[in-house]
């Protein structure tokens, strides 16, 4: 058996990304920011074009960012999270409703047609919460409240997501808009995950009592993947994003008596396949799109301009759901401004339809771009401040 | 971002690997044996013919059997195998002499072109040690000498499969066989190989010194696993197995002070994917080939037996290579035995030349399949007795 094309596109990711994360850690920004910018800079060459397109390198992308989510579960309690369920919530909300709206009234404004300004504006409702995980993960943040706030908006944010893709297919398929499909589909995904939780939660220890009885090597590791794996498919069958399903997974682990020993056992494998998504991320930019030197390109800078200036600052007001908890809403809007997949597929769902043409789509990857370049040293730095400003007040009240 | 189908596939072969290893531990086999006999069943249903060919699936079965390989090295000392260097390449010469020439000669005797007997005879050749390393390493016997002169004869087994192969493809190409085209192949690959371990063990303390200085998780495990998958590939591109450069990358890391630590971190990544391969290769087999209750399956079958009649002896032979040893004979014999890829390799080029036919591919899948799945109970049987009498032995000499 002989290496394949693949394999040298995965050593160059790994080897990229670990560069990029550490030139960037160097310069005390979040190790996450160095990958995509490592991946930007891989996109580039053009020897590599036939990696972008590498269906075994997505796959393998694609498990690292479930990777990423399920050892977040596996680190959180999710008595924190149902704490901060109802604050999450309305974070999630605001994060949803004011992007859709505000796109929706400037793209009228700006003379679009009333369907090409719906998918836009729903291209700015849906954030990626891998950055922000990352980064909190990174930094050894994840017992924050502002961390369990972003994380458990973002899976009130994937669902509210389903239920703006279905309305805006709904309106654009032409068909009379019947609420009880759109109800059915975001119940479902509700429902599922309330499901896997609660029986998860009680399957659970079942599992792992089924782990001590099997044989062989490192069954509680494959055990424990295998699940998170399960979770995340399952979830996307019903139209959750398969991070969300990883992360309910991970959360219902880490009840069990287990969870010291399996997240040890994760860990590992999450090092490796973490860097390898965010890489995969910065490598799939189409910089062509972006480039200011091109004037065919400045109809589409000066749209992403625009979308910009509605997506950052709904999201950082989207903070402001944080109402009567004792954290800083202005870490929790960073956490919520970076968009990913969820915009590109409404784009890409727009441009399939025709409704969205080429020069909206690189106005949208600008949007992704920026909002995902911009999160990591942001938050980081944030971060520190909310820290600095800790210690005094505490040395003060001293 | 929604899963894709290649995460269902995935998640079959991981639970089905597993439910068939344990079953196959119940029965007191190697949890191998299992996995394969899994992939097989999986390989059946309809619905997952997709799987079979998936470019993703196969990535990351590849990434699994370096993997594999890369641990038997991190657990392994070069003085070891430079002790069995000897009769480790007197094992691999008569392992690949004996089944090449008896495997002419019956293939002409039965009345096939040169050419084909030819091919046919090179199918012969390849012992695939994946399974072999899989049962030693399961069976926690990679201690043994056995052990070590499989390893180290399937090391210069691949060497000596480049060598046929050159040998062969010049033969059917026409050109004059240039006998220093050939040396200049096996020798580049003999030299990368040295040089390998040679730089590679002086190398490998400046690369851990390095990966101390670097800051962010997981380090160590991303360097050293990046390593693997560097020496492997670049094996690969000289026409070494990926999994050979993997073995030299990881016997290289043994040498560290990390050794323990790595080998640590490494494996939970191993027992993730390592079953996967396994479950992978029973997958891709076409059992429709084989199926005696189709008449015309029968001359493939027939000579499928008569392959196998020379394949099982001359590979048992190969291990009274190991002269002068405190060996088992029979159980490097048993080592050597198992064919995979490789012969795949060969009779997919004699397809692609039209020097053989569907039929005669057919018989190389079923030495494949019965060699590979003969060996995992009858290595474990051996190793057994040979345990046993050893301690009889040893409380008859008290």
């Amino acid at each position: 058996m002989h290496a394949s094309n693949e394999l040298l596109y995965l050593i160059l990711l790994i080897v990229a990304a670990r560069a990029g994360g550490e030139i960037s850690e160097r310069f005390h920004q979040p190790a996450v920011f160095g990958e995509i910018v490592a991946g930007i800079v891989l996109g580039i060459i053009p020897a590599l074009h036939p990696a972008v397109d590498s269906e075994a390198i997505m796959f393998v992308a694609e498990i690292g960012v479930i990777l990423l989510l399920f050892e977040v579960g596996l680190e959180s309690e999710l008595a924190d999270f149902l704490k901060v369920g109802a604050p999450a919530a309305l974070v999630a909300a605001i994060g949803v409703v004011l992007p859709l709206f505000l796109g929706f009234g400037a793209m009228r404004l700006l003379g679009y047609d009333t369907y090409i300004a719906l998918f836009l504006g729903a291209t700015l409702t849906a954030t990626s919460v891998g950055i922000t995980a990352r980064v909190f993960n990174d930094l050894r943040m994840m017992h924050r409240k502002e961390a369990k706030i972003v994380i458990g908006a973002a899976v009130v944010d994937d669902i509210l997501g389903l239920l703006v893709l279905s309305v805006v297919l709904g309106l654009v398929g032409g068909a009379a808009l019947r609420v009880i499909d759109v109800g059915r589909t975001v119940g479902m995904a509700v429902a599922f995950l309330v499901a896997a939780i609660v029986i998860g939660h009680r399957a659970a220890p079942f599992l792992i009592s089924l782990t001590r009885k099997m044989r062989g090597r490192g069954v509680l590791v494959v055990s424990a993947f295998g699940f998170g794996l399960v979770v995340a498919y399952l979830g996307s069958l019903l139209g959750l994003a398969a991070i969300v399903g990883a992360f309910a997974a991970g959360l219902v682990l880490a009840s069990t008596e287990d969870r010291v020993h399996i997240t040890e056992k994760i860990q590992p494998v999450a090092d490796i396949f973490v860097p390898v998504f965010f890489a995969q991320v910065g490598m799939r930019v189409d910089l062509g799109l972006l480039n200011p030197a091109r004037p065919e390109n400045w109809p589409v800078l000066g749209l992403g301009a625009v979308l910009l200036a509605i997506a950052i600052p709904t999201k950082l007001a989207s903070g402001l759901g944080a109402i009567k908890q004792r954290a800083d809403k202005l870490t929790i809007g960073i956490g919520m401004v970076p968009r990913g997949e969820v915009g590109l597929i409404f784009a890409s769902i727009g441009l399939h339809n025709a409704i969205l043409n080429q020069s909206v789509y690189g106005a949208v990857i600008l949007v992704l771009l920026v909002t995902t370049l911009m999160t990591p040293p942001w938050l980081k730095h944030r971060l520190s401040r909310v820290q600095k400003k800790a210690k005094e007040t505490d040395q003060r009240q001293r």
